[in-house]
């Protein structure tokens, strides 16, 4: 049997503010990643997506970002690798706080927005960030970019890292993703990014804008929890990945 | 033998800003009740801070307060008690993260401020910290205001609480503090002070401004970490209280 | 003829969050009170509502908040007069700096929230907030609920203030608004409301729950921007005030 | 007779927290820069400085910054030019409220921290920070960094811009800082430093850590604030000019 996980940002509403549809991307899902009060989300939220993805049986992550909630931390902040250890200990504790509240597991960690790209890249960031997992919770699996610096610091501290694909975005040759700022950055068609992520599952290849493939490990994929066909395509995507043979599952269920 | 913890509010700076003598503070006292980055305190100071306290000895506390770091979390905010339960369950969380992350133990909660007044007097506002602090961790002990609601909310949960009490306040005849709009609601005599305490630790008993007596627990002394002589006073008090044959500990060890 | 301000709270989006239906709602009042980044909106937010309130001829107005993002300003805080005076004069100060950029003027300004209802009832809060308002610009206009200490406030300084109704709001019979937790705090018939209104601007009175009639000045009625019948009630209520022959205008126009 | 600028860094204390020994710094320096409460001061700090600065005779200006508190605005972040407008016109008039308040006039307006060193190399963001100055009073001047891109910006929209100097710091023979990372970054030594810049006032030049000299411009002189020795120093550098016959005087009085 083959397995893949749907992992999908949670959480990220605020105050009086409402983000995404969670309670409806939560049935198709496998694993939430929630936000912790930095980026985006406040404690409220965190108490209630918690329980909401136990509710429906998926997998608690924590997803820590910069402390940007104007920018809901997709701008670039150039923090030390000591800066970046501190705001991940911090952010995946707070979050750890409701889930012990409820009885349940903490299973992995996922970086948001900037700090995601930015410790892609960069191997001391991601290091500093793998210490930081590590040392709160050797058992939490922490997801990064498929070929980047988090997967590589994850394995060399010793914890498990999940491969992270998209669905909607192309590839370069090299295996990278193709910049946004690139016209053929997204895959509109929905097919087509369904036979993405299945050729990334069962053969571990990814056609790129290049004509080449490129080898790549899909251990989870990213779904988007806003937008219009969010819903939809979430439901979409976990049926043809199962009549595909391919079972979603959360990481820490195959990995 | 007689004990009583001393605890101190601590890793109060944040960012740019400096406050307190933490470091040498923690020559003193028993407790250290760490900010946890609402009214006061951040990721890195909170870091600090526990390993600080870890080098030193002293118990490790989770210190939470309002969000309202412009007014150091002493301006009353009127939550609910939900609110309450929620930016508790945030901050005990966040603050064990690098608790955890040290292979340390969190041994209590003191709520901050306002937050910690309001709650001395209401009920409902105690039993959901209360709550909090049990469903996070049922071995944490809240600290709370002798004869106040939180002690009483944490005893009605299963939680242990310790009754603390002040050296520089003087109190009114139902054993509740003097207010301190009060012209004499400080006691500004150091060896008042320590008297006051000792007898409150062997008798307890405490003198009230209207001349009788009134009935206190005294299991944790608050100690001030600021002002000028706020280093000595802790110093002198510790020396003291061990002079008159009660040993400081901290409150898991004698409770 | 007469004449009375419809007022509408605004530019109460943040960063990645949207809130209101801003745009549309511009097409029916005669007042935006622009949010001023503290209970909610952010500098860009704040740059395209006064440039949206310009293009559709509305007064713009300042609408400062307690500093309570997470609460949306709607929690009370136990702030100081001094405090309240200073956050009001940062406030306006930074929407008056959008409005200056765009060549504009600011006409007005009405405390958000907790701020505006502790105003209300709190002449030495109400006192403050006036007197920071006369500081910054003497010729601006503060609303405040009818009958309430911001309006006294406000002319002991020598400020205008405009008296504020509440179209779906019962009464009692000082004149005062039911409070929001009474079962018939609100007026949930759309004529009804409209009718309360017109009565209030063409007679001075309004009906209460008691029976009787209180006396009332009605010279800016409150609009709600949210819910789901926020734009067709605004639509509403400016085409039947019309009818009545009550022109809609800005409080600046017919004071 | 020759004119420079002593400038200073002020208002950088936030609630319970102070930094900086403005009132002493007051004495000796002509223009203070006022931090808006983005990366320090906050509405109570801002109306206390600019208060001070007034009785002393000491030209005001604001002091935008970044949103980082927790950073201090030291921290580059990759904001959009339209984000370096909003954030620089919000903080402006922050500070305008409270100078209009006291019947004051603001002078002038220089970057803080990150936000001055990205906008001295980038003229997108520098032409954006000087549209925002222009927008909202076309009477400031604008600081930058000598050589840098807020002084080109400044006057290509039709601003005045001040030519800003350090005294403790080393240049390069292009005429550029010599950055912090480098050994030889700062001058330790007091006269050297005292000379460097009567030398920069008198001759327009600057030795060079290459040997050469730069063409260099010294309309303002940046004064740190904080430090052990900030206070003695601004007082030496201000006597010291004058007995060069250099009359410390606010930009705005001989630009």
């Amino acid at each position: 049997m083959l397995y893949v996980d749907l992992n999908c940002d949670m959480g990220e509403s605020f105050g009086a503010y409402t983000l995404g549809r969670d309670e409806e991307i939560l049935g198709y899902v496998t694993s939430a990643n929630i936000a912790c009060g930095f980026h985006a989300g406040d404690p409220a939220t965190m108490r209630k997506t918690v329980k909401l993805a136990l509710d429906k049986g998926v997998a608690i992550g924590a997803h820590p970002g910069f402390q940007d909630l104007a920018g809901f931390g997709r701008r670039n902040m150039f923090i030390s690798p000591q800066e970046a250890y501190d705001l991940t200990v911090y952010q995946i504790g707070a979050l750890y706080g409701f889930v012990k509240a409820e009885g349940a597991t903490l299973r992995h960690v996922k970086p948001h927005g900037a700090l995601y790209n930015m410790a892609a890249r960069d191997a001391a960031l991601a290091e500093a960030i793998a210490e930081a997992v590590y040392k709160v919770d050797g058992n939490l699996i922490l997801f990064g970019l498929a070929g980047g610096e988090l997967g590589k610091a994850a394995r060399k501290i010793g914890l498990r890292a999940a491969s992270e694909v998209f669905a909607d975005r192309t590839y370069q040759e090299d295996g990278s993703l193709t910049p946004r700022t690139h016209p053929n950055a997204l895959l509109h068609d929905t097919e087509a990014a369904v036979n993405q992520v299945i050729r990334m599952v069962k053969k571990g290849k990814v056609g790129t804008l290049q004509g080449t493939d490129a080898a790549i490990q899909a251990e989870t994929i990213c779904i988007h929890g806003d937008g219009a066909h969010a819903v939809e395509f979430a439901a979409h995507i976990s049926q043809a990945l199962q009549e595909a043979g391919i079972q979603p599952a959360p990481v820490h269920a195959f990995l």
